[in-house]
């Protein structure tokens, strides 16, 4: 074939290398599916995110960056489960697209792949305006998924990680458009925002730990509001106990987006669970808050919290 | 929540109705994934396919013409691999969205869902140039699925249905971009394009008889030249067997897109078998070749055939 489309497949496939291939993939990229098997007694996980120039990350931002953002995103809906993550679906809509900008997405897709332990199984490749859309698959234990509906009267909020880093790199475009892939500083506003980490090892360990859970796209205000909703009761929160990235303001870091950390409850009786799996899992968490049984359902904070509750995609 | 989105993605989940939950579905739409069951000693078999405004549909087009193509040009790749069909989960991007083009196309996507056995489970809403990307989930009793690869010496080249009504279609743009979506004329042009129907009861049948299989997005001509080249035979081709659509002309319809027919190979032992597999599917099909141990890898015709041989993305 000479055709452009089928060998820049090709290249891709190659460079994909191991991360195309391994445990539960029988059938990998090339033919009109991909194979897999879950594992017996498991149930399979799946979600999909799709993010779009200019809106969710700047045009001009490096491809790897691109590649590794968007895995991680969709990523973190796993983890949110408590799913083991297995495989990966990448679709790409370019409109033209170099072999040096593939090589380098794709480098930032398998980078991505290595670090949260995802076989990358299939994609799509579509001529128009930039955007990537990822559809993760993961398995749990049948029955043992992580839900936003079960937290239950008088259980604890909780919020790993830290909060409002991805917020305060949102706020310099231009450096995060000219952020180059490679050296990016572990710690710094910009690796939070390029280099979400979805919280995987805590996420699997709070699994029979945990009453409910979600991950924190949108905001914690928003998700938790979500996860309000969805259990059918109130939160009372402290936000001066919210964790911060260091330079960020609680305020605005709480309707802020894109952390990945994950907020779930747990009743007081598991308290001991939750800081083993935290320590385990090398995440903190922090208890922010306790599940009410009033209305309405939603996140009720005991200080001002700014703008509008979480991330509007229209 | 007054957020637009939230108000959105509900009502799309009323309006999803029963095709939302069911057979082997955990938990559908509404939390951070989907949780399903794969039946055990299956397979689970996946696929995603991305159609872009004004590349792969037309913008103005009916917004039920577009849920339901971009349902079924996805399915029809689990068409391709013998699979069950079971789970969709479906990413839309518009730039802005209305209650009644939202209600539209959802309209199609859940006409498309139960014409053709799938729960719709998941998806994204983005704001963007308008596209939409649907991944769809399968299984197969393990070892089944059928691939491009496992064609033979001397096996017979078989395709599906006819040819080449998706390619006249497409001829008249305005004529597309204005079709209603209730009362296409089925045996129409029209119809082969808006409405293409997946092989899936073909497919499922020739598990155990087929020995490689392919579906029919880029032509017949590209499909052939893949199934050669994954199978590493060649392919000896009569054009005026070919079937076709009502006032197609073979060397056109050879290298049209978008029919989503099945081109697939058995032994010539397997022709009874291929026949009822056929009648019970209620498709005809023909076979139009041999394979050959030959090289090159691909499809040899024998008369000749227009242009570029299947449709180029990039």
């Amino acid at each position: 074939m000479s055709d452009g489309e089928f060998d820049l497949i090709d290249a891709i496939a190659d460079a994909l290398g191991p991360v195309a291939s391994g445990t539960g993939v029988t059938l990998g990229p090339g033919d009109d599916a991909a194979v897999l098997a879950v594992p017996p007694q498991h149930e399979l996980v799946v979600s999909t995110d799709t993010l779009v120039a200019g809106r969710h990350y700047p045009p001009a931002a490096a491809a790897a960056n691109i590649g590794y953002r968007s895995m991680a995103v969709a990523t973190s809906d796993l983890a949110a489960m408590g799913a083991d993550p297995a495989w990966a679906l990448v679709s790409l809509t370019a409109p033209a697209l170099t072999t040096s900008w593939a090589r380098d997405f794709v480098a930032g897709i398998r980078t991505a792949a290595e670090a949260f332990s995802l076989k990358v199984v299939g994609g799509n490749l579509a001529q128009g305006p930039h955007s990537v859309t990822v559809a993760v698959h993961g398995h749990v234990p049948a029955g043992t998924a992580l839900r936003r509906s079960g937290a239950r009267q008088g259980d604890h909020l909780y919020v790993s990680g830290n909060i409002g880093g991805a917020g305060l790199a949102l706020e310099d475009h231009d450096a995060l458009a000219a952020c180059p892939p490679d050296n990016i500083p572990p710690d710094s506003a910009l690796a939070r925002y390029w280099r979400p980490q979805p919280r995987l090892g805590l996420g699997t360990r709070l699994r029979g730990i945990a009453t409910a859970a979600i991950d924190v796209s949108d905001g914690v205000a928003a998700e938790v509001d979500h996860l309000c909703a969805a259990s059918r009761l109130q939160a009372t929160l402290q936000l001066a106990r919210l964790p911060l990235f260091a330079g960020a303001e609680a305020g605005a870091a709480v309707v802020a987006g894109d952390d990945y950390e994950l907020v779930f409850t747990a009743p007081p009786s598991a308290e001991a669970a939750v800081t083993a799996a935290a320590r385990a899992a090398d995440v903190p968490v922090v208890a922010i808050g306790t599940m009410q049984a009033a209305m309405p359902w939603r996140g009720c904070w005991d200080a001002a919290i700014d703008g509008q509750r979480g991330y509007r995609h229209f």
